[in-house]
């Protein structure tokens, strides 16, 4: 059985995290200088761990071993989200290293090969997901081209300013691997509110988003009757309000369900006090690992909202946003990862959803897939404060690597 | 009867406009240089109809009819809100400027004496009324200390700028005035829709404002289970729903009611589609002519407010922002703008509330005040595209002088 070195994987975790330190976090956005020089380190330690390193054209980071017989695809995205947290990626790019390192120095490991990888921009700063995506299925010319940065910056810029552009884009060969494993923290608190240490990812959840606009009138608030006025903000809260209220039926319906939605972002037009707004936006997003749970949520929003528009005064318009389906993980390295939890923590770990978005989705349409999770303190996540406890982060490697011999011993 | 000029009307009001011309409106916010600029451009009118004219140490530009045994003082604002109407608060002081010289014209008014002014800053680019307050009531060195613009330059330094600093503050003599007259453009389309040319002021509403806070706790969209959120956004939306609703059941039970009520402005915290907002806040402002009506909506929306803070997760919180009490127009001033319209429009015209806040609601805690409003195009207000028919403007501005006749000469 490999051994990982916890006070390895803390130092490393550590050091990783001095790019673009920030408070006790990281500012580490994708293509910039400190992501740039955190990938040529990551590069330097999958040399030193005996792996192939090379970055591709996106920004991949890939440690590649050769002369293995059988190989499992280990890894995570090591760009932050905006003075994001120092584990969130971080941690399973650096398990991966340690895993490779392990498993090389375990005789029994012979012929099995980590092949570690650090996935460039699943927190989408210039889009959803764009290392894994342009692994598993290519990105198009066209989005390469459209893509761009928050502030504007185009990916083809940002990818030549890092010194990528031309480099050649890694694809996956699915025979190449038997699968593809991933380590991150929960970024929730279910494992700390039941005191446990591992989490099994049994699917990831798929989420739809939609865009609402609301188009009533503009007026002057002090004015304009109410019997005349077509404001588009109490349409919306309206609107809201109703979603709310039916999503908590739906959901009610099934008493195991962990369906979550979100109205995260709402805009009125002008937004001022004395102004009834002629404009109002809000973004509606739910989460479930059921897809076809989330056809019953969007046949309910879609309903309402034509509703709404019917009711009047005001137009209501409903566009989809994005819509990731919801991914299994594959049954046998669940199995295999709730076994190695079994005996380094028994009874502390749990099956569970993902809630989060994670580079395991995009490679699930392609490979075997699991991935496990270690606790987040106060299930903070997104934030500079988020952290795991050293115990957990040393514990998690060694189930970690527990679980990769059993893959790959699997046959 | 004094004889105004319609053509003269038209051609003060179309040189006024330009300055700050923004395309068929005008961009001249308090003590910008097009601002001053236009104030110095009044002196010189005010001069010219025989006035004594002068600028005070705010900004509010006198023109002083030293000889009169009996004086109105008639005006409005000349400043405009951001990109805003050439007509808002210009068409009352050119109105206030013809009257000065068909008074001077015509033998019969002998000893009546027109006192024209165009205040200061009505539109709060500094502060709330400034000028008339200021000649009302005074304004405290704290106010003048404290008042910013929305942008961040300090009174004190704005009012240097122009070279107001050191000058006087003109303040009222009630005693020099029968009292205070106003006309404006309605900023609504009551008239237009009837078919009518003149509006007679009954009374300007109070306008009663709250800023409510919601705190709840900011979460990962994906990762927290719907039982574990405090979701701000959540408890503003159905806050503002119920709002909607109790307030519309409080106007229902008055089937003459006029009461406005709007929730124009909305934030969330950190208003991003996948996080739970943590803290959201709105503003709701109702307003009408009675103070018994202002406080029955004053005490349901304290009451939703705790009702909502009691039933959590989220805590909500009050805060009183402004509340202008509805002022009342003299009713011989009523009568005398009503027997004055009854004769050039007869049967074209109404007694109103007006919906918006005027200096007249300032002036009247001192003077007998009147206001009249002339018809908006579709009733657009606080927009470069307001507008009023030259006709509408002309005849205007002969109601206006015979009412102002019919007060002056009431004894």
């Amino acid at each position: 059985m490999p051994t990982t070195d916890g006070g390895r994987v803390l130092a490393d975790l550590r050091r990783l995290a001095e790019f673009g330190r920030y408070k006790t976090g990281v500012h580490r956005p994708t293509y910039s200088p400190d992501d740039i020089a955190s990938r040529e380190w990551l590069v330097q330690q999958f040399a030193a761990a005996g792996l192939e390193a090379v970055i591709d054209g996106i920004g991949n980071v890939f440690g590649r071993s050769p002369c293995a017989s059988r190989r499992l695809l280990v890894g995570s995205h090591s760009e932050t989200q905006p003075h994001g947290g120092w584990l969130d990626g971080a941690l399973g790019v650096v398990y991966a290293l340690e895993l490779a390192r392990a498993f090389a120095a375990d005789p029994a490991c012979a012929g099995l090969g980590i092949e570690a990888v650090a996935w460039a921009d699943e927190e989408g700063h210039y889009g959803n997901m764009l290392g894994s995506r342009s692994f598993t299925e290519g990105l198009s010319a066209t989005e390469l081209d459209a893509a761009q940065s928050r502030e504007g910056k185009a990916l083809r810029q940002a990818l030549a300013d890092a010194g990528y552009a031309g480099r050649p884009y890694a694809r996956l060969d699915p025979a190449r691997y038997v699968g593809y494993l991933e380590a991150h923290i929960e970024q929730g608190s279910m494992l700390e509110q039941a005191g446990q240490h591992i989490g099994i990812v049994e699917a990831i959840v798929g989420s739809w988003n939609y865009w609402i606009t609301v188009s009533g009138e503009q007026n002057h608030a002090g004015t304009t009757e109410m019997h005349r006025r077509k404001d588009a903000g109490l349409a919306l809260v309206q609107l809201a309000s109703a979603i709310h209220e039916r999503f908590a039926a739906l959901a009610g319906q099934d008493r195991q369900s962990r369906t979550v939605w979100t109205i995260g972002r709402i805009l009125l037009d002008p937004n001022a006090p004395s102004i009834v707004p002629g404009r109002a936006e809000m973004q509606v997003q739910f989460r479930d690992t059921d897809t076809a749970v989330l056809e019953r949520f969007a046949a309910a929003l879609h309903q309402l909202v034509a509703a709404a528009d019917r009711s009047g005064p005001c137009r209501i318009a409903i566009a989809p946003l994005s819509k990731s389906l919801p991914a299994a993980m594959d049954s046998r390295f669940q199995a295999a990862i709730e076994q190695a939890a079994e005996r380094h923590v028994p009874g502390r770990h749990r099956r569970m959803p993902s809630g989060a978005g994670h580079d395991a989705q995009v490679l699930a349409r392609r490979l075997r897939s699991g991935m496990m999770f270690v606790p987040s303190i106060g299930g903070v996540s997104h934030h500079w404060s988020e952290d795991t406890g050293e115990d957990d982060i040393v514990i998690g490697a060694q189930v970690f690597a527990a679980a990769a011999a059993t893959i790959l011993q699997a046959g």
